[in-house]
């Protein structure tokens, strides 16, 4: 079979480098014109979302493998099944963590660590994690398949309960609190969970990974916001994982009678409320940068139509790469939200209750990415992940990287998620080009 | 026991006219001279409170004494026995509806009816509807105990499941359709409920009043708004109740992660519903006058806090004695809401789901109860009612009037609703002597 360098870099073609390089040996062969084989990468992510998708449906009907559900014991059994296909024995660390390994011919050097998760929100979509996931057993599968040998030891890992907590990941970056275990998700505590996927939470300690203990974390990912889908640009090269001030915000107003109650008498902590959140929009949008603030979650009470509301309790959420700007824009509106008291006749408490430091991804894996997918001839852009990932965790532990790969109109966490197979293909083959480049770097 | 007119005027008295007119047959006492007992009145509402209390609280604590409820028939057999205390016997319509008459001295004169209702809202206070039904028992009691006889006979009545859906009043106004008896409130149908009252939900249609059937229908209420408090003024002359329009708002944005979406691309349905809040505030307060305007009800879709909203559902209610200008509030509404839809990227549909027509006081009443305040010496003052009441229902029967008493600090539905014993006394005292004006008209 001839292949033309075009359709190699297409990324498109399938190509089996002993049958391209008739003439050479696998362990000569040129690893840069390696590529991943994208229609097994669309089978097994088709096989994958099976497990969680809804009675009657199909794979555009996405996905709900919620962390510890039975759908998310099947699909992990999916990944490793796959990952034995080619020969490679899968490890269940005492988090429940999947790792596959591939021996490297330096035995002083430090592995590589790639991989994602595989559960899914409720009536999620099937590429968020999985992507990342199938990509790590494809890109294992395709160097197995040349026999090609690493100088690192490479290893693949699948974790457990990104959605929620990062519970797999948290575990090996060490931070685990003794309360998190027993805090239930999905109607189970982690613990529990955690032994329904073949790990044991007395020996939690154990799947912690000592800093230093790899020479990079990489992980390919859907971008889950649309802004490389818009731009027409296929990889994004992640600067880093933003920082977010999530606080509680109880808006104190007075309840009483909708119809007695004259409009100059009124406490209305809704209309208080709705203030805040044009606030929280107007502070968030009027500085440049590409900072978000959202008020998602809100509740009335007594919340009944012939009432004037009395209390409202919402979230605010504030996301950038600098937590000194999230913290400005929580200062001011903190600032509005007292004026905006006064003017409404209310009394407003807002209180921070999280705050997550920004996961800075290494420079020279961003150089490496941008040079990898340079060889494959794809535009990149350099993008702030505005989601977590459980590259963050992996960030306090070592260097980390993140690749992204579009979401057709920036569609996320809903069935309605979708990334084309093309980009799935060429974000695996940056990630297999960016693991041999750093491997012979 | 000496009486002076001052005292005789302050509504604090307790006058027994046999006593304080020795020298006048009881058929021959200047009825205008005819007070209430406020210490009797006082009790009766102490006595009722019981009936709904929350346990191990006190009067002050409010009363649950939802329709239907257990504590509902405690209350009814309760107001029953003090009817009964002074010789009036108890009469359940098919509508559980308890009426209690006084024959008159002329056949030929239509009865006076005046009552209210003792159902509460949940966690509501001892005021609303209690006070016009206990000062109805007590008129009764202070006219038979002065062994007066009207010309008129009178008529009481506790009206059945006010708070939720004028059950009773509806039916005595022939307003109850074939579906109303199926509808369950706090967990019972109201033809169950009705049963337990002692009526009988098969024969709903004879508790309907021709029309013609009564010479008018009097209302002492609470006002549950603060105007009167405000102005210090202690009797209230209801002008008419207001018309209602409820809309149902759906603002259809769409949801999305609230990490990866730019400000810039998303369609926040619940930023839209905030400007749409303010826009409600704003129409409403523009104009001239009394009507008043709400969102009470609010939901958001899927509320989580890294979720940009993709759905806000949302009342409005808009409230005026003119039912045309509330119409044109709410296309004023309706077309800023449409503006805001376009600014947001949102899609939002209003929806009138129910019209309530003003229902006027009649004008001679409204006199006559001026005047029986004044030759009371109490001021008053006209106001609409705010609220929904039975007098709405007995207006579409025949000539209604309603009396206010101050709520302090316009506070209601609510264990914290307060009306002062002393305003308790003047408003029955005005309601008495307002019935005694028109029976002699």
């Amino acid at each position: 079979m001839r292949i033309t360098r075009r359709e190699l870099l297409s990324g498109l073609a399938v190509v089996s480098v002993g049958a391209a390089f008739p003439g050479l040996s696998l362990a000569e062969s040129p690893t840069s014109l390696l590529r991943i084989n994208p229609d097994r990468l669309r089978n097994s992510l088709e096989g994958l979302s099976i497990y969680g998708r809804p009675g009657g449906g199909t794979f555009a009907d996405g996905v709900s493998r919620i962390a510890f559900s039975d759908a998310d014991v099947a699909g992990h059994k999916y990944a490793m099944q796959l990952m034995r296909s080619f020969g490679m024995e899968p490890h269940i660390d005492p988090a429940g963590n999947i790792f596959g390994s591939r021996p490297g011919s330096d035995h002083n050097l430090k592995p590589i660590l790639f991989g994602s998760h595989i559960d899914s929100v409720r009536s999620g979509g099937n590429f968020d994690g999985d992507v990342g996931s199938m990509s790590a057993i494809e890109v294992m599968h395709a160097l197995q398949e040349q026999n090609v040998t690493t100088r690192h030891t490479l290893q693949m890992v699948i974790w457990t309960n990104e959605e929620c907590c990062f519970t797999g990941s948290r575990a090996a970056a060490g931070e685990l609190t003794d309360g998190d275990p027993a805090l239930a998700y999905n109607g189970i505590s982690a613990a529990d969970g955690v032994r329904k996927l073949g790990g044991d939470p007395a020996r939690l300690a154990e799947a912690r990974l000592l800093p230093g203990s790899f020479r990079c974390y990489l992980e390919l990912h859907i971008e889950q916001g649309g802004v490389l889908y818009k731009a027409n640009v296929p990889i994004g090269v992640v600067e880093g994982i933003v920082s977010i001030d999530r606080y509680d915000v109880e808006v104190r107003g007075f309840a009483n009678h909708a119809g007695t109650t004259p409009m100059a008498e009124r406490h209305n902590a809704l209309l208080a409320a709705a203030k805040l959140i044009e606030a929280v929009q107007n502070v968030v949008t009027q500085k440049p940068g590409r900072q978000v603030g959202t008020v998602g979650h809100l509740e009335v009470f007594p919340n009944v139509p012939n009432v004037v509301p009395g209390l409202v309790k919402h979230s605010i959420e504030l996301r950038d790469l600098s937590a000194e700007k999230i913290a400005g824009l929580g200062e001011e509106i903190q600032k509005q939200a007292q004026e905006i008291a006064r003017e409404t006749g209310t009394e407003i408490v807002i209180k921070l209750i999280e705050h997550d430091p920004a996961a800075v991804a290494d420079a020279q894996i961003q150089a490496s990415i941008e040079s990898a997918a340079a060889a494959l001839g794809l535009k990149t852009m350099r993008l702030p992940s505005g989601a977590g990932h459980d590259a963050q965790m992996m960030a306090k532990v070592g260097p980390m990287g993140m690749i992204f790969v579009p979401s057709v109109d920036g569609v996320s966490h809903s069935p309605k998620e979708l990334t084309r197979w093309e980009d799935c293909g060429n974000g695996t083959n940056v990630l297999l080009q960016t693991i041999l480049q750093i491997d012979r770097s």
